[in-house]
């Protein structure tokens, strides 16, 4: 979608960035789903395990695994998680976090900085959103429900903790804790660059700063960059957000891809593949049930906003003519400059929905465009691989997504079993921390849910 | 969807054949379209062009374009193309024959045999369906509006013609021209092995002749061996003729690397990829809007025929009963185990349609499964590419489909441009049997549709 939309832009054929550097597939699926969740296919690619969905670096009796980011951590080598999702969300957090609900976003806050980790603080660099998991209750825009003031705790901790634009872009002394905003950060077409770097930005300056401090080493670093909200516009049906999140994606796999060869002083490898697909999302014309063959990615050019920022737009809207509102300030800004009068009269019956207007306007949108989304939620469909430095042509073909971490420790000579076991040594943080407390249970099983349904 | 119907079957988490013979991906796109066709995308894969939708071996100018197979043939190497398909259909088609609109395949028959091919016989090997476009109009079940029996101007040729399963059994001397169904072939599922030798059977004869008649030869053998109707069954939003076609594609891969692994006397190199994807095939569970993160190819497991074969039995039905009819003979044998009243009423109303009835039941069948279709032809999307033996690493990555061309080119040491050359020459042949005759043109072209469309 996103290379079609620039061969329209520019009248050009040629690829994407990361078009270059495709070099396999992963199969995604689950310990007990076909179709996996963020957490357990983060948990692949960080212990190397196929764990259940919603489980967050621990097996599938709800143990914790060592991952790559803590292995290399206690081998001298330095880390960092770098995000536009909460900090907290499943992917970043299956790296130094674990817990068998993904949903335990404030626990998992504690876990990250390190409080209440075994190993103590593993991640030098942590850049995101998700500031609300990380303050008291009583403050505005909380998502806690309790008094902890983990921003406080990172300070005591070592971290250099900052919230604003101003100072990303001074020189911040490892470790830092950024987070810019109080949930996910902005969709790259909604972002305002004085109050949020992009996902490029975020990237090299996390490997500037790791290159810098550990230039003397004879270890290097590991950085997870995660381009997150990808994902989150497929659950949405925003084909909007999505191109715009994906060409951010695409322009930091560039900058990154750039950054290596210049640094051949240390030598890097990238690889680079999605979690799962998100959306069902396929590309074709469909006029009156019968297919026609083309795609039509011109309707982008004037679509400059998400269906998440529209809808807090349009709930917010105060006029007493809601059309003409909805045709000259939600469906214009978002590309739609036609719309029917019962789109409109549609429009005005959501306003007052949670997720229910976006949906509809990401879906009309859609329908002009000829995209298709066959979900809500995520697809079993592969994913595809890419990689670009040292050895990355080691990992060509197609794999199962726990060979990522295997492929990871083997590039930094890495072994997670000690580490599995020292952190299923301490017993009482496994039990209070990792297991699930009195009255709660792990999420249903994949194979429950379709047996309830059949 | 087949490897996770595998691992449902097996109680396994074991990757397809094709699986570990992954190695990159194509871009599908057209000359006038985002979405191609199967005519111009075998174009790119033949000729190494891109050209309109619709056109077999011709540029956009609908002037002809030299093959790998014609400079093969020529270069003295023996040819092949073995397909599940009508053999007039547009992808074999493209290697041998050129046309400004692929769905003259009566044309396209004669200049296959080399009838009305200005170079002749090229090709050694044809086995296939679509008997009916070599058959003169007065015969039963004839596709052609003349008079011209093909099979016998393909036995002038040399070609040892068979129509049957007994022949094809047989020792048959080069060239042949092995025609076992009026139109396509059966679905993988449906086929009568006493009638229809499979996909693996024809691929491996034609391997073993192609290999025995190329061994006291310096050059050796180029074949086109295509899994046609994996394709069909996506245009019909068939999830159980798909399936069964993808396997037997996987079973034809296998045994045809095994058989390059076995015969190192003749070092070979095999790449498959597709042409475009068909349906938008996506697979996850949506129940009442809302995803669930499962998919049940369980459900495979009583599903025993084709939704093509079933409607041909539904519209022949002769019952009082149909409503019994339609349960025990119609959805049970489909894996439908207890259709709902309003799906037997449904079946009742669209029994005399042409193709309804058919993806009704497809698609009653897929929401079962969690099989998603987001149309009943192409899709944009990227398709995958594998690779086996000779050189096959240097191929690895994404590519544009024309450079398909470019790498077996090079493998086989071909020039295509004196070929195109060769063939623009013959004027009066370029005129009759390549360009539009007068009164016809070529098929509206996607931006044109889309631009309808707006």
């Amino acid at each position: 979608m996103a290379r079609d939309w620039i061969h329209w832009k520019d009248n050009s054929t040629k690829g994407l960035p990361i078009d270059e550097m495709m070099i396999g597939q992963i199969r995604t699926r689950s310990s007990d789903s076909y179709v996996t969740d963020s957490a357990s296919s983060a948990t692949a690619y960080s212990c190397g395990i196929k764990t259940f969905n919603g489980g967050i670096a621990v097996d599938d009796d709800q143990e914790p695994c060592g991952t790559v980011l803590e292995a290399a951590k206690l081998k001298g080598f330095m880390t960092g998680l770098i995000v536009t999702s909460r900090i907290t969300h499943a992917t970043p957090a299956s790296y130094v976090a674990h817990i068998y609900d993904r949903d335990k976003e404030a626990n998992i806050a504690l876990q990250e900085i390190g409080y209440t980790h075994p190993l103590g603080r593993t991640v030098d660099i942590l850049m995101g959103g998700g500031r609300c998991y990380f303050t008291p209750q009583k403050t505005a825009s909380s998502c806690r429900k309790d008094d902890i003031d983990a921003l406080a705790i990172a300070r005591t901790l070592g971290y250099t903790v900052f919230e604003d634009r101003a100072t990303f872009d001074k020189d911040v002394n490892l470790p830092y804790l950024g987070l810019f905003t109080q949930d996910h950060m902005s969709y790259e077409i909604d972002r305002d660059p004085k109050k949020e770097p992009s996902l490029t930005e975020m990237a090299i300056k996390g490997l500037n700063d790791l290159y810098k401090a550990t230039k003397k080493s004879k270890e290097g670093f590991f950085v997870l960059v995660e381009a997150s909200r990808i994902d989150h516009a497929g659950h949405a049906n925003d084909p909007t957000g999505h191109l715009h999140d994906i060409l951010e994606y695409n322009h930091a796999m560039d900058a990154m891809r750039e950054w290596i060869d210049e640094h051949d002083d240390s030598p890097t490898v990238l690889i680079s593949t999605a979690d799962h697909e998100c959306g069902g999302l396929t590309l074709g014309y469909v006029i009156d049930g019968a297919p026609e063959y083309w795609f039509a990615p011109g309707y982008f050019e004037n679509s400059k906003s998400s269906t998440e920022k529209l809808s807090r737009d349009w709930k917010a809207a105060t006029t007493t003519d809601l059309a003409r509102y909805a045709r000259d300030n939600i469906f214009k800004p978002y590309g739609i400059m036609s719309p029917t009068n019962d789109e409109i009269s549609r429009a005005i019956a959501l306003r007052n929905t949670t997720s229910g207007f976006g949906v509809f306007l990401g879906q009309a949108f859609s329908e002009r465009l000829g995209v298709h989304w066959a979900t809500l939620g995520h697809s079993a469909v592969d994913v595809t691989l890419y990689g670009h430095g040292v050895n990355h042509k080691d990992f060509a073909g197609q794999h199962e997504n726990t060979e990522v971490a295997e492929f990871v420790a083997k590039q930094l000579d890495l072994d997670l079993d000690p580490i599995t076991e020292r952190l299923r040594k301490n017993a009482s943080w496994v039990r209070d921390n990792v297991k699930p407390q009195p009255g709660q249970t792990a999420r249903l099983k994949g194979r429950d849910v379709a047996r309830n349904h059949h």
